[in-house]
C-alpha cells in the first residue's frame, strides 16, 4: 500500500464524520428531496451508469467470473430502474431521527424523554452488486448518518459512478456530499485502514459470505454487526397441522434456497414422523431437494444419505436438507440451541402451550409460529427497509430497520433543578 | 500466571453461559424472592462479613491505602444495611424481561413484536467499593443475566464472601448459582483471561477510573460499554435566570465534585459576563472552587490562573473549573463537540429557540435545560437503577438501567404463511 492510500482513507474517514455533524441536524425534507431527485439523476444517467458498468462487466468475463456473479453485477436499464424505485421508496419511510421514544416527568418536576438521533458514521463493506451501493447510502442518509462504501473490486466503475451521482444531488440540495463516499481505489489494504478508523466510523457492517464477515471482524477495532450464518430451523410438532407444514417446509426450503433466512434443518417429532416425513420426502424429491438424515430418519426414508455431526452445522444455502427426528419439544429446542446460529426458527403446532413456550424460550433473533423462516427480513417484518441482519444481541438482534441505525439521548426539560 | 488460574477463568465463563440459559426463563417471582433473601441473608451473615472485610482493611492498612480508600472499602453494620435496602429496591423494580415493547399486525396477518430478552452473561470489572459487588449482581440477576465479578485485588475476602452468601440463596430457590459468579483469585493476568472469552460473555462493563476502563478496552475482544470521562459543560445564556443559573452552577460543580457528571468547564454568553461572573466567582470562591479562565473571563475576573488549552478536555474531578466567555450559543455548542466527552451538557436559558437548538442539536448522552448536570444518573432519570453510563451510541447512549441489559427478539404469531 502506497502512502497515499492510507491517507485517502484516513480523509475520507475525517470528511465523514465531519458531515456527519452537519447531516444529523438536516430536516427530512431536505433529505427527503436528496433522495427523490438521486432516483430521478439515476435513470436519467442511465445511459452512463450502464456503459460505466460495462467496464465492470466486461473485466468479469476476461476474469471468467460465473454467470450467477455476472447477473449480480449487471446494471441495465431494468436494473437501475428498480434501484430508483427502492431510493423513492426510502423517501416515503419515517424519518426516524428526532422521534421522541418515550417521556415522563419526575416527582421534582424535571420532564424527561429519549430522543432518536443517528449513530454518525456509518462504514459499509459488500460484495458484487452495486445496487447496494445507492440502497445503503439511502437507508443512512434517510436516518441522518454520513457513510463510507467500500464495495467489491468487480463492481468499483459502477460503483464509483453512482457514488458521483449521488453527490452531485446532495450538493444540489445543499448536504455536504461527503455524507456519501465510497473508498475509490480496489486495493485490499484500503480496509485494513478503514477498520482502523475508530475516531471517524462508528459501525461497520459487512454485507456477504461467511469469510468476507469474520475477516472482517477479524480485523475490526468499530464494532461490526453481523451475522455468520442462518441455519435455520422448523420443528413439526406432534400435532401440526400436516398440510400446513408441508407448505411452510417446502416453501422455507426452496423459495430461495441461496439466502440467510432458508431452512437448512427440519426437525420432526418421532410420533408423526412415519406419518409425515413420506409425504413430505416425495414434495422434496419433486422440488429437487437432496435429503439428509439422522439414523431414525433414515429407519422411515432408507434411500437418503446420513447427517454426519458436520451437517447440523451446515448453511448448505442450497437445495440440501439434513432432518432429524426429535422426540419432542425440548429435544428440538435443544438442537436448536447446540447447533443454530440465533437467526430464525419456526415451530408448526396446534398446541397452545408448545408455541408459548417456543417463542419464549428459544433464544434466537427470530421465532416464528406456523410461519415460513422466509418471511424473517426488514421489508416482511415491515421495518419498512432492511440495512442487515444482527444475531448478536448487542444494540440490534435481528433484521435492522432504519431506526436500528439510531441510538437514543436523554433530554431533559427542568425549571431550575437541582440535586440535594 | 499458572495454568490453573486460565483453566479456572474459562470454567467460570463456561458456567457462567450455561446459567444464563437458564437464567433467561426463570420468573420475576423467584428471581424477586432470591432478591429480598439475599437481603436477608446479608443483614443475617453482618457478623461474618464485617470479619472478612477486616482482613481486605487490615492489608489495607498495612500497604498504606488512602483514608479515602478505605472509606470506600469498609463494611460495617450500616454499610450492609444499605446494601440489603439496595437489593430490596430492585426486587420491587418491574422485570423487562418478557415485556413486549411493540407489536404489529402484517398485511398478510402475520402478529409480529419484539419480546425483551437478556442480554446474557455480563462482565464487571471494577475497583474498590464491595458493594458494587451485590448491586452489580442484583441488577443482572433481575434483568436475567448471568455474571461474571471482577473486583479489585484490595477487597477479595470482602467480595468472595458477599457472592458466597448470594449463591447460597440461589440454590435455595433454584437458580443455578452460576448465575452469579466472582474471579476468585487476584491475579492480574485472570482480567485478560476474562476478556478473550468472547464465547462466554456478551458485555464487559468496567467500572471505575479513566486508566482502568482504558486497560479493559485495550485487551477486550467483548463489547465493551464504557464512559472514559464527563467532561460536563453549563452554558449560561444571555437572558439566563441569573439566580437560577448560580444556584444550579454552584450545584453542578460542588454538589459532589468528583463524579462524572459534576460541571468541569462553565461557558458564559459574552453579554452577561460581566454582570454575571463576579458573582458567581465569589459564590465560588465561598465554596472553594479554584477557577481557571480563558483571556476574557481574565479580563473580567483578573486575579483567577488562566486555561491552558489542555484544561479545556480536562476532568478535574474536584473543586476546579475552567470557565470560558463566548459569543453566543453557536459557539458555546462548537466549543462542547470540540471539547466535550458526549456524557452531559445543560443551558440555562429563558429564550425558547436556544432551549430548542440546545436539546436538538448537542450531541451528548444527556442534555438539559435549566437544570443541574448532576441529574444525568439512571436513579435520576427514574430508570430505576444504573448498571453504568455510556457514552459511545451503540446498544446504549447515557445511564444505563435494567432495560439496557437486554435486548429484543421478534417473535411472530402466523397461521400458515409462506413467502410468495
Amino acid at each position: 500500500m502506497t502512502m497515499n492510500i492510507k491517507e485517502k482513507v484516513i480523509e475520507i474517514g475525517r470528511n465523514a464524520r465531519n458531515a456527519a455533524n452537519i447531516l444529523a441536524n438536516i430536516s427530512s425534507d431536505i433529505k427527503n428531496r436528496a433522495l427523490l431527485q438521486m432516483a430521478d439523476e439515476m435513470v436519467r444517467q442511465t445511459g452512463h451508469l450502464v456503459s460505466e458498468n460495462a467496464k465492470d462487466l466486461d473485466y468479469a468475463g476476461k476474469k471468467g467470473l460465473s454467470s450467477a456473479m455476472i447477473d449480480r453485477l449487471t446494471l441495465d436499464e431494468a436494473a437501475i430502474k428498480e434501484v430508483a424505485n427502492g431510493l423513492r421508496e426510502v423517501a416515503v419511510l419515517p424519518d426516524p431521527v428526532g422521534k421522541i421514544t418515550s417521556m415522563w416527568r419526575r416527582p421534582n418536576n424535571l420532564l424527561i424523554g429519549r430522543m432518536r438521533i443517528p449513530l454518525g458514521v456509518v462504514g459499509i463493506i459488500y460484495e458484487s452488486r452495486p445496487n447496494v451501493t445507492a440502497d445503503a447510502a439511502a437507508l443512512c442518509l434517510k436516518s441522518g448518518n454520513a457513510i463510507v462504501l467500500r464495495g467489491g473490486s468487480e463492481a468499483i466503475n459502477s460503483n464509483v459512478a453512482i457514488v458521483k451521482i449521488l453527490q452531485e444531488v446532495l450538493r444540489n440540495v445543499g448536504i455536504p456530499e461527503d455524507a456519501i463516499q465510497i473508498i475509490p481505489v480496489t486495493d485490499r489494504a484500503a480496509v485494513g485502514v478503514m477498520l482502523q478508523l475508530e475516531e471517524y466510523i462508528d459501525i461497520i457492517i459487512p454485507r456477504g459470505g461467511e469469510e468476507l464477515i469474520r475477516a472482517v471482524v477479524e480485523q475490526s477495532k468499530i464494532p461490526v454487526i453481523k451475522h455468520y450464518k442462518g441455519v435455520c430451523h422448523v420443528f413439526v410438532d406432534v400435532n401440526a397441522d400436516l398440510d400446513m407444514a408441508q407448505s411452510i417446509c417446502i416453501n422455507a426450503k426452496t423459495q430461495r434456497p441461496g439466502v440467510c433466512n432458508a431452512m437448512e434443518t427440519l426437525l420432526v417429532h418421532k410420533d408423526i414422523a412415519e406419518k409425515f416425513l413420506p409425504v413430505m420426502a416425495e414434495k422434496f424429491r419433486d422440488a429437487g431437494v437432496v435429503l439428509k438424515g439422522c439414523k431414525e430418519t433414515r429407519t422411515i426414508l432408507p434411500d437418503i444419505e446420513g447427517a454426519t455431526e458436520d451437517d447440523w452445522y451446515e448453511e448448505y444455502l442450497d437445495l440440501i436438507l439434513s432432518v432429524r427426528v426429535v422426540e419432542g419439544i425440548d429435544e428440538a429446542m435443544a438442537h436448536i440451541e447446540k447447533y443454530g446460529s440465533l437467526h430464525t426458527e419456526s415451530i408448526i403446532t396446534r398446541d397452545y402451550n408448545n408455541s408459548q413456550r417456543f417463542l419464549n424460550e428459544v433464544n434466537s433473533s427470530s421465532v416464528l409460529v406456523n410461519a415460513s423462516t422466509r418471511f424473517s427480513d426488514g421489508f416482511e417484518f415491515g421495518l419498512g427497509a432492511e440495512i442487515g441482519i444482527s444475531t448478536t444481541k448487542l444494540h440490534a438482534f435481528g433484521p435492522m430497520g432504519l431506526e436500528e441505525l439510531t441510538t437514543t439521548k436523554f433530554i431533559v426539560y427542568g425549571d431550575g433543578q437541582i440535586r440535594t
